[in-house]
């Protein structure tokens, strides 16, 4: 997407094929920031420390690397070694494992002298193809938002609420549950999202209130607790999520606070849409609910990093001295709370059955 | 109730009825600093200013304002003069304007020379009548959380999740939600509170957290959207939230994000109760979404209050640069998802039959 009229992606290696560059994410929404990556090392820690974050961006930046380690050296024993470095990163990214896994398919039957060149069309391709799911999911999601456009009065606007950031910033470019939204605005739509804050991480009023500001997106920032309110009041005319993980059976589990907003969705007869790629769906999990929840740092909500009126960047302590947190960083929605998935192959309903109609191939699977 | 083993209220008169001390609550939870109030106008920047906070300790602080001003001048004009500088501070409180009509009522029909000393008696009995109605709402809360612990292992926790400052610190002791956790802690139940951190301005992170640390009881801070799932998983045993005002219908105006968490209430069957004096009841409004709900600056979602790890306050811009937000401060939660009021008087279904079961005076007003 763009930042301020000039397309960008998360990542993009040089023509010469010798490094990659990032937007590195640990500085937005403060600084714009862009960092090369010429090094294994580098690429590490660009995963590590949150420099890329989001599945499918953790994903590409993994592929990239280990393109770049075998710069340096292409044998089977520095390929291994290179790959178990870069998953040693994050270990729990399940797209991190799976972008190691294709490169490795793609690489070791090659003779060594083949595996560079391989290796940077392969992570390309990882790239593009996140790009081009993401697109689908957009084009789908598209004629959700012109069919509610067309109930309103000329430029009315339809107003979006999101949780978090399933934005382009996450994957590669267009996002999962901003891509409808970025082909409603592109279209020409009067689209406006309502960003929740996405305490405690901020990466709604952070990243994704960044991301729609720099394509020219209207948006306003609420705090995560605002969003039932806004339903009450008629000023919502759908809900768009990513998530981190479907079930099966259709729960899906995304950052904490999403159940909230799907209960006021139910609540107020509001649609509550979860855009995501087939790779999201964890076709071994039967029930959302048996998903293990991460437990995050309690400083996450003990602390807030923000700009100084003077300039520079400084984390303050918001909290009662001495006052314990507890910090779960994802919560199930029940399929039943659910309209419907939007994923690169279509629209289906959050059920097992509505799984199948897109993904026939895993009906073996579930069976 | 109590700050490091100390009993304290949030306001008290010197002995010789000069003046009165208040906990300076914009200071907190950074630093727990007591400011004397000695003249009229220092009541009212302390108004103002939100030094003093929550409608029943507004309503006393403009009491004793008052009869500070007396000290001065008795005459019936310069009683009618403070008495509209001190309205003029919140003029949308409504327990400043019932507190202030209270000592009119007093204090007019009586001969200058007596009005000090009966002012200086009915500010404090104001200040008594709301600890006792906040004890009495305690009491009856009280009996909710004993029967939780009879189904529970012995010193097995009751949870209860509570929104926003609807403590002590909002009163002048004691508090309304809280009231029945200090009740049942200082008989010795093993209760454990979740402190919904409550954005934007933070009153349960920072005020809430502040009070039940102060004293001794068990608690932990959690962001507003981990509340769902904390019920999901059984980890909440009762909802206590305060209330800004109640319809005659038994609708509940509160801070927002209070519907949210009444709908996961809902959804998972833990009860959801509402602890009110008579005086926030509005019995000329027949359906909570008749009230006006308050939108606040936007400074308030787009920036964060902290101590700094070298020591100092400091301000830190939190979102994206430019983006806008919208803040509304309270919510309503229909009736229908209220399991019932907490009030001085009892508890009673969040119906008119319920409010008229326990305030049969007002049968005339509603019929």
């Amino acid at each position: 997407m763009k930042i301020d009229g000039k397309a960008m992606r998360t990542l993009w290696p040089s023509r010469d094929r010798r490094w990659v560059e990032i937007i590195d994410q640990t500085k937005l929404p403060h600084v714009l920031e862009i960092v090369r990556l010429e090094t294994l090392a580098q690429a590490g820690v660009a995963i590590r420390t949150m420099q890329v974050r989001g599945a499918p961006l953790i994903g590409a930046t993994a592929a990239y690397g280990l393109a770049i380690a075998l710069l340096q050296d292409a044998s089977d024993e520095a390929m291994a070694r290179a790959s178990a470095h870069l998953l040693a990163q994050r270990p729990t990214a399940v797209n991190l494992r799976w972008a190691l896994d294709e490169m490795a398919r793609v690489l070791v039957p090659l003779a060594p002298g083949a595996r560079v060149a391989a290796a940077w069309d392969h992570a390309a391709r990882i790239a593009d193809d996140d790009v081009e799911a993401c697109r689908r999911i957009g084009v789908h999601g598209l004629g959700l938002i012109e069919e509610i456009a067309r109930r309103k009065a000329p430029g009315e606007r339809v107003n979006i609420l999101t949780h978090c950031n399933a934005g382009w910033l996450a994957c590669v470019d267009w996002g999962t549950a901003t891509s409808p939204i970025y082909h409603a605005h592109d279209a020409g739509l009067p689209v406006h999202v309502w960003v929740d804050e996405t305490r405690p991480r901020n990466q709604g009023a952070a990243l994704t209130a960044y991301e729609l500001g720099a394509h020219g997106v209207p948006h306003t920032i609420v705090v995560d607790n605002a969003g039932g309110h806004l339903m009450q009041h008629g000023q919502v005319d759908l809900v768009i999520v990513g998530t981190d993980r479907v079930a099966a059976n259709g729960d899906v589990a995304n950052k904490i606070g999403t159940y909230l907003k799907a209960l006021a969705a139910r609540d107020t007869g509001v649609p509550f849409y979860v855009a995501l790629p087939a790779s999201t769906i964890d076709w071994s999990c039967d029930d959302g609910f048996k998903i293990e929840i991460e437990e995050r740092p309690a400083g996450e909500v003990l602390q807030m990093t923000g700009r100084r009126a003077g300039g520079g960047v400084e984390t303050v302590d918001i909290a009662a001295p001495g006052s314990p947190a507890a910090n779960p960083a994802f919560d199930v929605t029940p399929a039943r709370l659910v309209t419907a998935l939007i994923t690169e192959r279509g629209i289906a309903p959050a059920t097992r059955a509505g799984l199948l109609q897109l993904y026939p191939e895993r009906g073996g699977v579930l069976s």
